[in-house]
């Protein structure tokens, strides 16, 4: 038996990465495959490989159960099997397995724990110089999020011409047509983006991988169905055994004039086929919606589609596709010419909040214009603005509650959440936010036989001050700013006593 | 002939007033009636007047032309018949009659001078103490307020609960039913009202005035329809000649429960049949639109509906109605309990510019709350906000146009106004508003062949700063704040010289 490598010890939801020796004639890409068998008493899995260069071929595997693994690898890129076996302990500290959607509208990591989604947008981050690699990585594990939007393949936008230092495929053999040999991956440039997808998952952020996007003038969005598909299958392959991977399909899949409905769906149920673990799928848009019901979507990936209304209509699109809902695109804060990008921070924070008591959330990116011409939302580096301290403060308070969120009809000039899916009175809390308004101070009927304590937030100030526990009807005085909110959280008798 | 009183001269869009003896047995306000003939080389109306008390009628008229006029005056109340002459001098200064509809969707006095609309309310100022009454006018003569929306009756409402001086309607005959006899007025309270019209005529506001609103305690709103008919007559009669009335049916008239779309027809109808000089007629809602299409309608008083969408609308609602739209209830300045009234200064201020570029106007209010408890909004005396100021900046910029706007179709994040009607390219001028986002800058192409003075306006700190003449492609460098405007006026090729 030729060598092979493998590791002996791979902590739950962790990555078994198998490298076998080879055929390396013809075109390896696309004439060979690999596969593998994972075995376990609580699981078996069949797993497609990749061609990763240089005669080597690797099978990846994320074990979702602690004890003993055996594998089996085989394929038409060599006439031996592989076999061999693996232990898995425990996951690492902080890992909770790769994030699904549970309670219909919301999410949660496999092992149970609640995740409430504060995503950010860099496009092209880690296609800039090592340092903007690392300092983008720095700013993102003291930062408030949890999830982060990124393009594959390079951009070309404003702001962002510069050439990559790599390309994703190998160019074309002379006197072929085109620039590309679609056909031939170049393994370095996945390398490099997968390092990104480890780094990330290391300090605990979710990679909502984009696949596809129309910023291109390199010919990367104009690829034929079956090149796109084998593309797709590529990436399912290599990056599906990491736990923090999403899959985007494209970033404004409308404005891609090439791809048709068939395509889409077709690139869509490619994921499905070759993703063993099922991650998360979604697919963005630039003005129409792609119809979000489609089964293998998993949530809503949402651009808003008006200046003026954004995440105000949160709940309307979850009542509209039955699935959650992240506003990933609700405008940015910062001062370049675009509307989209020349938001206050207060209005993002305000955005945020509004997706938030409907029940949905937020994403968040930065357009501040700088002399270095490096920009968040593009290329990483460092933050500039001020949602992102307010975006701390709600990430905070969302882990604070007791479950998540669905807007309740309030009054006509308040947003009124309480716990998901609660039927009838005295629910467990209520989260009243009052957006742009400034009230003096609002009056509550609390419901009967109920206690509430009540915590008055300003959300811009990133205040909570208590205000003592209260039954029936109580006042609650505000300080006529913007922004601020009212928590009531039910206490049960012995809290009313302290 | 026994005597009657009349005044040897009264200037064009003044008022003249003539007092006759009458019959005063019975119920003279609906026994008796009294018309008047004018006459001038130029016009000949025949008006209706009204019983004042005291045995006196009165007849009102306003001459729209300079010159020498004669009377006649007739009915039941008298066996006489009283006749005379006068003399029409010229317009006082700064008089220009009344505001009627020009080019569709704006407004112009008599004499053709526009007449942009900046208007506030104050429901029931006139009805505070003395103290009040003169200091609201002494506020509004430095205000750039140029309408004023008030109730005729008293206003039962929060922060309003306080006993009006007077009442509308002598009390019930004892041993009748109700409160109020609806068929006899108390001359003094409508005096009273009238004195309100004359001063605001003085300091050149236009008084629009409210004639059925549902806060009330005291049942004025619930009259039927033939005593609610009584009294838009004895309304028409009595201020039709004030050349600054405007005539608003209802506030919220979908609240008024009692009344149905047969009684508005039917109120707006008796305006027109009674009014000679056809004051501008509106109905404001609470919910739903009143159709705004109605013949009598002159222009559409609008509450905003929604929450976040409210003067970005105005084009939508010009388009509906083909009339006028003025936004007179977007919300208020202030810090109550209510949505409607706890804005910012900021974000009224944004509201009005909202509308003007949308071809519309916009309306004020204010609602801080204060120790004294005096709200501008219902009682007038001062005013606390932020948003007068730039509304005086905005009434300025308005004024300084060469014509009213109407909105174009621009970029996506910008609201773009021109001449209203103008076709083609090269208009005399284009206004770019750029409302809550902050841009560095922004290219404009400029239409060929004709050279264009660039204004940068902060509507909200109030400055206009001039960047020169500029053909074909300019790059306006903006200061990546809130509220600010591009203002490009056409110059000619003198001007380009310079």
């Amino acid at each position: 038996m030729t060598s092979h490598t493998f590791l002996p010890n791979v902590a739950k939801w962790g990555v078994q990465e198998i490298i076998c020796p080879g055929k390396s004639d013809g075109n390896p890409f696309q004439d060979y495959e690999i596969r593998g068998i994972f075995t376990s008493p609580q699981e078996q899995k069949e797993v497609t490989g990749f061609y990763d260069g240089n005669g080597q071929y690797v099978v990846r595997f994320m074990p979702s159960f602690e004890g003993h693994y055996t594998y089996q690898i085989s394929g038409s890129f060599s006439q031996e099997t592989f076999a061999g076996g693996f232990d898995v302990p425990p996951a690492e500290p902080r890992v909770h397995g790769p994030v699904q959607v549970a309670d219909t509208f919301h999410f949660a990591y496999a092992d149970g724990t609640r995740y409430m989604p504060v995503g950010t947008t860099c496009y092209v981050w880690h296609l800039q110089t090592d340092a903007i690699f690392a300092s983008t990585l720095h700013t993102l594990a003291a930062s408030p999020f949890n999830k982060i939007r990124f393009c594959v393949f390079p951009k070309h936008y404003d702001y962002n011409h510069n050439e990559p230092a790599a390309y994703p495929f190998e160019p074309a053999a002379p006197g072929s047509e085109g620039r590309w040999d679609f056909s031939r991956y170049c393994p370095e440039y996945f390398r490099h983006l997968e390092k990104a997808v480890i780094r990330l998952g290391e300090i605990g952020i979710e990679a909502d991988i984009i696949i596809l996007h129309p910023y291109d003038r390199w010919g990367f969005s104009q690829m034929t169905r079956e090149e796109d598909i084998r593309y797709f299958r590529y990436l399912a392959c290599r990056l599906g055994a990491f736990r923090n991977v999403w899959w985007s399909l494209a970033n404004e899949y409308d404005i891609l004039a090439h791809k048709s409905a068939e395509d889409w769906e077709a690139y869509g149920l490619t994921l499905k086929a070759y993703d063993p673990y099922q991650h998360l799928i979604s697919i963005h848009n630039c003005i129409p919606f792609y119809d979000h019901t489609r089964p293998w979507i998993t949530h809503c990936c949402i651009q808003r589609q008006q200046l003026h209304l954004t995440t105000e209509l949160t709940d309307t699109w979850r009542k509209q596709f039955g699935k959650p809902v992240i506003v990933d695109e609700m405008g940015y804060e910062g001062d370049i010419q675009h509307g989209w990008g020349n938001l206050t921070g207060e209005e993002i924070t305000r955005r945020f909040w509004e997706a938030t008591v409907r029940g949905g959330y937020g994403g968040h990116g930065e357009t501040y214009l700088n002399e270095q011409k490096i920009l968040w939302w593009s290329h990483g580096d460092v933050l500039h603005g001020h949602s992102p301290a307010r975006l701390a403060f709600l990430r905070d308070f969302l882990e604070s509650l007791p479950a998540p969120m669905m807007r309740l009809d309030g009054s006509w000039d308040e947003m009124v959440a309480t716990q998901e899916g609660w039927q009838g009175d005295a629910a467990p809390f209520y989260l009243y936010y009052y957006s742009f308004m400034r009230p003096s101070f609002r009056d509550f009927q609390l419901p009967e036989g109920a206690a509430y304590r009540v915590t008055v937030l300003d959300t811009w100030n990133m205040t909570k001050e208590d205000r003592g526990i209260h039954t029936g009807q109580v006042r609650v005085v505000l300080p006529a700013r913007c922004y601020m909110a009212v928590y009531l959280e039910k206490v049960d008798a012995h809290q009313q006593e302290e």
